[in-house]
């Protein structure tokens, strides 16, 4: 991470899993190359290996805000679907920040009227659904299904025809458009796209996308 | 407009002024010089001079749509505040589409917690409310304020008192940054931005801003 | 159409088909024996024969703008669900303004706590949807169930099958009323609700009926 | 009210004040004319004489109930703002019920955007939050202002001036339309309109208008 | 009911059914032990068996303020789900009072995300959604189900399993935690709670233990 | 804190200003006479000296979940007003856990209509908006009015007058009971209470008597 400068985005994955870090750096591969920002992943250690608790969401908080202070950059993403630290940074860092659950449900909502997402777990769903009403968004929100997998599974080809399943019944909840509710899946995202037959929404990239945005934005405010 | 390549991000000002159109590739010229897509500014002939009533929104969405058919893209933004034709482009149209309206609204609450509008008009207002609503947002709106002007008038200098004031009072309502409610007045922004100390947001350049994200993120969703 | 005084109900049929203008009529003819005020039904030329998707709606709102003015009425229903129109005539109109899906919605409030509707199709369902945000009613609303049909059918037997299908769906759902959401199906009406055991709410009748009393409140409110 | 029969509207004032229930006589008199269905005004007696608080609004629901049930009718409105008894008396009664705060909210919904009521006390004001939460339609509600008035002045012309600064006060809270929150003041309509420029929704008149329209309906539904 | 003093809690069941008395007495035994208030139970005289109709409810409210009028204590708990009296009372009495579902309500907000509600009947449940509106907690309300029992029954053991049925599917239908959506049922609380894995609140003793706190608190509030 | 027993509630102040630790001691101390239970209070070290941004609330998340996973004790009070950690120590905590926000919030709703908050700072209105609206009821939140004060000036006379100030602020804004939103502030509350006229709550003696209501409910449950 030595060679992060401010003009870069900064993709903070908050977990401790490398496997993660790299399938987060895989997604956002494809946008490197037409991105007018360099993008940089990083990971942290000392955190848990997957965020499958609110516990563990208030855990890395406090580190990733760290992070973002020790590594000036152009802009933000925290790779985690809880988007832990996201709103207290914003009250320090003058760069934008984005977290990738509020990025995905904001792009989702405009692609389609309401969106689902797949979770990973029980305790997942709990804290989209918070999310969701932190946000004002719960008009729009078809809701939340639960696949049973860790974050560290999430690298892992047997879970997709899990995520199939749960994408189905989002639709059949009245979800237009799917959310995939945790980084380091972008593998799976075009596949549950033609199972389902409706947009797939990958967070961390969507996040990433948007930041480029935000970014654009900022120079010419400045 | 005979350029209009389908790698252009194209931007379409609903009403028939040229002095806003012009107004309108003001605005996004800052945003040109890091975009990776080319940014096309143009206008509709034989609509309403201005967007001030329901009914002119309503008139000029069937053409908004019907020069994007014409015009292939890589993606668009109708640059009105009201969003007219958005909803039923995005379902005949495959590239993204964004509005003005609803796109500053999203990125306003990435930045802040409530939103508020400064409206051209009273009318301009109740449509502000209707897009609120339906965009099911409601939570996040401190409410609108307006500043009693023709969409003509916005590149007039004078304006710039009576944004300032709404500026406040929508400050004063509770809202933690402010969104102009109308295309074309981007070089009030900075000004009211000093005036009333919270960020404000020139909504077609932060259409463009994230309509090159969403394009980033189609490419490689492909 | 040459004989529409000020003093007739003007009922607008939005799309083309001359067969919805006739069952449209045929609905309304039950009232007509008690009714204080003439009420006339007429359609659309140079329209789709059918609203299916949103940009059909937007195309058929200036249109029916111009009808209304062309042809003063002591008030006006637009009988397509989609309520096109109807808000920007407001503006513009003094006499009172109905529409069916407004109007339709209104009514099975103050007769029951939640209300489904039948629509005719997917994209039918996102506009009602919107229409109850819109509206601000959102907690009243048990959901839409599509039948997959086109406006044109509306008037043949066989989609009865479908929209039983529908309104028993919706029951389920949790909808303790159902409303039609199309003009055109009166002839479907007491054949769905002995079906589903709930009271069901032709829509083009519901405002036909209700414009009736905004009639008379305003005739003494002069 | 001997000569009340099942082809009348029946007008319940649940209050024991024949003044109220005069005045109301006096309000729908002008409904009368066009009227298809006789149209009677009957009071109650052992109840109180206003409803000022939520109690007395609870004391007055069972007699309503019993009134309706004694005095078969083709349809009845309850004039008293708090509308007693009328969610009760639709599961039992099969005729159509109205209270006049409900009815006066949906019509004002379909003439403007947020509406704002004019309540005679700060009692009143939190039965009007109660009733606007339990129909589900707070999204369009600008507001309650109380005149600290009793029902038994509403009949009083010194109240005039403290109901024009109160629906003055509504449209600075955003309110577009402006209902009177209580039964009686009709003979203040017209001029609380002329004061503060915007529509003014008379609720029993308004009850009485759209209960005609559910009667109109029902007639042709049967 | 003679030994009632005013440093007691009084818990009021409007209905009339002694059996059902018994087992709300029964239900708060064992919060005596511990509770630094005494706890008295009283049942009503000429109110229904048990509140099936919103009608039944209003019939109740009148006499339950009367009961606590006539009656000082401490505090009061109103023992029906549907709150009668409850806000009434709230008005005219300085003590405390809570009704059980308005209290077993915010009692599961602190627990579990989202409620759901076991309901006697299917009138039960459009009373308990006015009630989660009136509140203006619908969005932590995952619905209700019924068991089709009237109150008499709830004594009786062959309703476990209806009982069972329905918390199974509000769990289905999102629910965290359910509500016994009815007085007098506490002795099968625990058997439903194995049965369907979540917690699950017995409404009486949930609001008598709310009250102790308030009790608690308004002694060191004078 | 050698001497917490599970059999205690344990009041944890998160920020680590010996002053408002001594202060909730001094605010709970009225409870202590009557409560079933012992209530301790403690601090914790290495935490900010007051929770002024979110980011504050952040760091103190993990340490209050250390210090009640290392104390074990009948119940848990969170003592500031953003309630940090309080949704994560549920889920791994099986003793009842109550923030002071959450519980102050439910316990005015029992008591008024809506609810105002006076906050310590621009920084609290904005985690007070959020904390209403991850709670779901921001229908009965009138807002909140900062007095911009740090936590360490809460125990300090001068800051009476504009709490008062405030207190007056909200009522005018709608609000029908005031909540301090901030521990450590008990000793202005009757003042406060006498200035505006609406019942003032205190929030960690509203928690603490909620919490003992919990602890009686969860013994009588097991």
């Amino acid at each position: 991470m030595s060679s992060i400068e401010s003009g870069n985005i900064l993709v903070i994955n908050p977990n401790s899993s490398e496997a993660v870090t790299r399938a987060i750096d895989a997604a956002v591969e494809p946008l490197r190359a037409a991105s007018p920002f360099p993008i940089i992943v990083t990971g942290l250690r000392d955190t848990p290996s997957g965020i499958a608790l609110q516990s563990d969401a208030d855990q890395v908080a406090p580190p990733v805000l760290q992070t973002m202070l020790a590594h000036p950059a152009r802009g933000y993403v925290v790779a985690c679907f809880s988007d832990p630290g996201v709103t207290g940074a914003r009250e320090v860092i003058a760069a934008p920040v984005r977290g990738i659950g509020e990025s995905a449900i904001l792009h989702a909502m405009t692609r389609a009227d309401r969106f689902g997402v797949i979770a990973l777990s029980a305790s997942s769903v709990l804290r989209q659904r918070r999310l969701v009403r932190v946000m004002g968004v719960a008009e729009r929100y078809a809701g939340s299904r639960a696949v049973d997998a860790r974050a560290e599974e999430t690298t892992n080809d047997a879970l997709l025809d899990r995520m199939n399943e749960a994408a189905f019944r989002l639709v059949a909840d009245g979800a237009d458009i799917i959310i995939m509710g945790c980084a380091g899946m972008a593998h799976f995202r075009a596949r549950i796209e033609a199972h389902c037959q409706r947009p797939v929404v990958e967070p961390t990239r969507a996040a990433v996308a948007a930041l480029i945005g935000d970014c654009l934005l900022r120079s010419c405010d400045v």
